[in-house]
């Protein structure tokens, strides 16, 4: 556990670059059980409306969850929320930026809201979320 | 693609039996970088409020996106919106039932809104969630 953040308040806010490789989505696709064509058949993914294969959402956002319990705000972070709205599709060979901001403190109960969005490499949002964590030291 | 299911409406329902192996919780934490030892390291757990490790919340729900890809309503779905509450932790040795329930049909867009709810064998709700899926031929 790394880069633990103390003392987190409103308005703090954290960016992620991220990106996935096929292989990655193959092994989702595989304990996920999420064998949807669209993510790892090439010639099907050629054909469809995308063009090419696509990230799963669940893959692609769940540099969430990784964020959370590892930088921001880290250790002893606990998952009660999750909201997640899928605008594009995400592509393994995009680089993308998680934005994380604390948008709500409820101090006393050691929770936050985050706001929790992706965007590709132009700006453009891909995933517009809200999150919320409990820390009992970092919140 | 299996299980077809033609000509959904509100009020369809659909239920999942499943669960995860400590190998797959090791393999998500690997390609998703959660590498919280709540998931991975067994001692850390032990000592933990929860007593022993947990499966990743991000990996305990995805039977959602394998449903919504393969099952109910399957080929074709697109994934819009997904909202999860984390109630209950989920561990290896249990099984659970995702149950997803229309209820909201969207008929000329081909959209509805899903109850997505995971319970344990004991039926305590573990998860509560909604999702929204447009497939073009089978909503």
């Amino acid at each position: 556990m790394k880069k633990l953040i103390k003392g987190l308040k409103l308005g703090d806010h954290y960016d992620e670059l991220f990106s996935y490789t096929q292989n990655e989505v193959d092994i989702f696709a595989k304990i996920s059980g999420d064998l949807n064509p669209l993510h790892i058949d090439e010639e099907f993914a050629k054909n469809s409306i995308f063009g090419k294969r696509i990230i799963h959402g669940y893959l692609g956002t769940c540099i969430f969850s990784k964020v959370f319990a590892m930088n921001f705000p880290g250790e002893g972070s606990i998952y009660l929320k999750q909201d997640l709205k899928f605008f594009k599709p995400m592509f393994t060979i995009e680089k993308y930026r998680a934005n994380f901001v604390i948008i709500e403190h409820l101090k006393d109960k050691h929770r936050a809201l985050f706001q929790t969005n992706i965007y590709d490499s132009k700006n453009n949002l891909i995933v517009k979320g809200e999150a919320i964590i409990q820390n009992s030291k970092l919140l």
